[in-house]
C-alpha cells in the first residue's frame, strides 16, 4: 500500500527519546497554515509531542526544511517525480537518517497511518484528505480535524466509522473547537441549540445590487482572519458558515434545525451553546489557530500557552451580534438545504461551490453566480444515500463538471 | 434544639408521594426574592421536588400563604410571639395537617436540617443565615447558596466543613453560578483567571465629585436587576462585586490574585473563566434568578425551562466591557484588601459596609462615606485567624458598633 521510495526502514523514534508520554503526531498538509502552526507548537513543547510523519502537496522545498528541522520517520509529496527528487536530496544530506519518502494517495495513507501515530492532524484542503483520514480513523487513530471536506462530504460515514474504531474526532476549526469546549462535561440531551458565529465577511452590509458588482479584490479583503483565497470568498458568501453547519451536524450529532448561525464581526466569540435551561455557554478567544490546535492535540489536558496575546475584553470594548441574512447570502440556506436532503447532496453543494469560487476568482463569473451555480447543481442532482466513499466521490466529481460547464450569467 | 411549638409530628411526606426521585428541598428565607422564585420552580416541577421546610423572618402572612399552598412539614419565623400566632391560625385551618412551627435561631436550624431535606436553599440576608447553613453543611445536606454572608464572613470555615461532611456548595448568585458552570468538567489546575462581571451600577460614569453628591434615590435606580435596597447600593458602590470576589475565592478555592472584575452594563455575561491556553469560557443568560436556582437544585441534571424568555444576542445587539475603576469605587479595592488580610477581616468589611449602607439609606452619611467607613473600621481592626464561628461573629459585632459610632463626615 505504501509508495515507499526509500527501502531502508529506520528504528522508530520512540525508542530514542525519554518520556513515553510524548504523543506521536502525524500531519496531512504540513506546509499549509494549520500544518506550520502545528509544527511550531510541537517545536515549543518538545516534551509533549513527537513528530512521526508529514505529508505536503507540491511544496517540496518547504517539506525538506521541515524534515531537516523535525526529522520525521515518513514523508509524502503529491507527485512521484518530485518525491523522488526530494528523496535523493534528503539521502544526500542525511544518509541513513533520511526518512521514508512516499507519494500520491498511497503516500497520504502511509503518513496518516504511520506507525507510532497517536493523533493525525488532518489539514489537507479538499476531498483529497478524505481517504487517508478515513484510513487513520479505521486504524483507531485520533483525528485533529481541520479538513472541512472530510465532514462536509462524508460526515455521516466518518462519524459511523469513528464510532466503530474508537477514533476520537477533535475539531481544529475554531468554531467547532469552541462548540466542543462548550459541550464538554455536558449531557447532549440538555442541548437546545448550537450557535456558530460568522464574521459576516466584508459584504455583510452590502445590498443585493452591490453584491452583484463585487470584485475579486474586494472579496479577498477579509476583516479579521488571514486565510487562503478560497475560504476568504466562502466567508464573504457565508458558504463557509454553511459548510460549518454541515460539519457541526455530524461532529456533534445534532439535527440541523438545532444549529444556528449568528453574525459577529469581531470574531472573538467563536461559538455558543444554548442549553435547555436558557443559559448559554460561549467560547471566546483571540483569532489564533494555535489555541484550537493545542486543544485538539492534548485534550483533555490543556497546554499553558502563556506566550500568546491575551484576550482583554475591556480593550475589545464591544462585541456585536446580528442575525444572518438568508436573502442576501443564499449560500447559507443552500447548505441547510443540502443537509436536509442528506446523502450525496452536501458533497454536491461543496464541490459545486469549490468550482464556482475558482471561476469567480478567475473572473469568469460574478459573486452572486457562486450561489446560483451551487443551486443549479443541487437542482440537477438526485440525492443518493451515502454508505460508501466511492459514491460520494462520484457525486463530487459530477458536481465539479456540472459547475464548470455552467455558462457564465 | 428545635423550638417546636406544635408537639404533634406528621408522617414525612415522602411516603405519600409517587416518584422517589423527588428531591427534598427546604428554604431559609422563603418569603424573599430567591425564596419565592424557588417556590415557583417547585410548583412548576412537582415531579422533581418535594418541599420539606420553610423559614421566613417577619412576614408571617406570606409564610402562612406558602404553607397553605405547599404544605411543608416544618416552618419557622423569627419572633416567638408571631410564630405562636401563626401556629394557632394554621392549627385552626389545617388541624392535624398543620406543620410544626418553630422560631428564632433554633427554628432556623430546625428548618435547615429538617428530616428529608436533601438540599437547603440558603437565602436569608445577613449573618443570621450562617449558623443554620453551617448546621445543614455539617449534616451533609447540599446547599443552594444565595446568602452572600455565609461565604463572605466564614468562607474558609464553610469550605472546610463542607469538605469534611461531603455537603456540596452550589452557588445561586448568578455570577458564581456562572463560574460554577464555566468550571464544570474542567481541571482546576488549568484555570488562569476567574472573571466576575459587574453592571457597574448607575454611577459608573460619574466623576468623584458627582459621586460625593449622589442621593439615596439616585442610588436606588439600578439599571438592570430589580433587587433589594441594600444590594442595589452595594451594586452602585461596587462593594457587591467586592463581596462576590471574596465568595468566589472560597467557593472555588482560587487565590485572590486570580479573580478579576469586568464592568459589563448589560448584565448578560455573568462570569468568564480564562484558561491557561488563553481561551475563555463565558456564561450568558437573561437576568432571571430562576436559571441559577434551577441549576443549583438539579445539578448535574438540567431542567427544561422553555417557558422563560430566550436570550437572543441579535436582539441584544451589543455587549460592552470596561475595566473597573478602583479609584472612584474604593469599595472594590477594600474587598481585595480584606481578602488579603484574611481571617476576621472580610467579616469586618462586610459588617461595616452593611451599617454604612443603612446609614446612607437613612440620609445620615454621603455615598463616598460608605467606603470611608469600611476603610476606617478595617484600619482599626486587628485581624485574627478564623477557626470558629464565634470569633467571626464577634468581629462582625465589633465592626457594626464601630461603623454605627463613626461620626458623619
Amino acid at each position: 500500500m505504501a509508495a515507499a521510495l526509500t527501502a531502508r526502514r529506520r528504528q522508530p523514534k520512540t525508542s530514542q527519546v525519554t518520556g513515553a508520554a510524548r504523543k506521536g503526531v502525524s500531519i496531512l498538509g504540513s506546509t499549509g497554515s494549520i500544518g506550520t502552526t502545528t509544527l511550531a507548537l510541537i517545536e515549543r513543547f518538545p516534551d509533549r509531542f513527537r513528530l512521526v510523519a508529514l505529508a505536503a502537496g507540491r511544496r517540496g522545498d518547504r517539506l525538506k526544511d521541515q524534515v531537516l528541522r523535525f526529522r520525521p520517520d515518513i514523508i509524502s509529496l503529491a507527485d512521484a517525480h518530485e518525491a523522488a527528487q526530494l528523496a535523493a536530496a534528503l539521502e544526500a544530506e542525511l544518509g541513513e537518517d533520511a526518512p521514508e519518502v512516499c507519494h500520491g494517495g498511497a503516500g497520504l495513507a502511509r503518513v496518516a497511518c504511520a506507525p507510532g501515530t497517536e493523533i493525525l492532524v488532518s489539514a489537507l484542503v479538499g476531498a483529497v484528505g478524505l481517504a487517508p483520514t478515513l484510513a487513520a480513523i479505521d486504524a483507531g487513530i485520533d483525528i485533529a480535524l481541520a479538513n472541512k471536506e472530510v465532514m462536509v462530504v462524508a460526515g455521516e460515514l466518518v462519524r459511523k466509522r469513528a464510532a466503530a474504531s474508537g477514533s476520537r474526532l477533535l475539531p481544529v476549526d475554531s468554531e467547532h473547537n469552541a462548540l466542543f469546549q462548550a459541550l464538554s462535561g455536558r449531557d447532549p440531551a440538555h442541548i437546545r441549540k448550537l450557535v456558530l458565529t460568522a464574521s459576516g465577511g466584508p459584504f455583510r452590509q452590502h445590498s443585493a445590487e452591490q453584491l452583484a458588482r463585487v470584485t475579486r479584490e474586494e472579496a479577498l479583503r477579509h476583516p479579521t482572519w488571514n486565510m487562503g483565497d478560497k475560504i476568504t470568498i466562502d466567508s464573504a458568501s457565508l458558504m463557509n458558515k454553511g459548510l460549518e453547519v454541515i460539519e457541526a451536524r455530524w461532529l456533534f450529532d445534532v439535527p440541523p434545525e438545532n444549529i444556528e448561525v449568528l453574525v459577529h464581526p469581531q470574531s472573538i466569540v467563536h461559538a455558543l451553546v444554548r442549553y435547555r435551561d436558557e443559559s448559554v455557554i460561549a467560547v471566546l478567544a483571540l483569532p489564533d489557530m494555535t489555541i484550537p490546535i493545542a486543544y485538539a492535540l492534548t485534550h483533555p489536558d490543556l497546554l499553558d500557552l502563556d506566550y500568546l496575546p491575551r484576550l482583554d475584553l475591556a480593550s475589545v470594548g464591544s462585541l456585536t451580534f446580528t442575525a444572518p441574512d438568508f436573502e442576501r447570502f443564499p449560500c447559507l440556506g443552500l447548505a441547510y438545504r443540502a443537509l436536509a436532503a442528506g446523502g450525496t447532496m452536501p458533497a454536491v453543494a461543496n464541490a459545486a461551490n469549490e468550482v464556482a469560487v475558482a471561476r469567480f476568482l478567475a473572473g469568469e463569473i460574478g459573486f452572486l453566480d457562486i450561489a446560483a451555480t451551487v443551486a443549479a447543481c443541487m437542482d440537477a442532482h438526485r440525492t443518493q444515500s451515502c454508505d460508501n466513499l466511492d459514491l460520494l466521490l462520484e457525486a463530487d466529481g459530477w458536481a465539479r463538471s456540472a459547475a464548470a460547464d455552467r455558462p457564465a450569467a
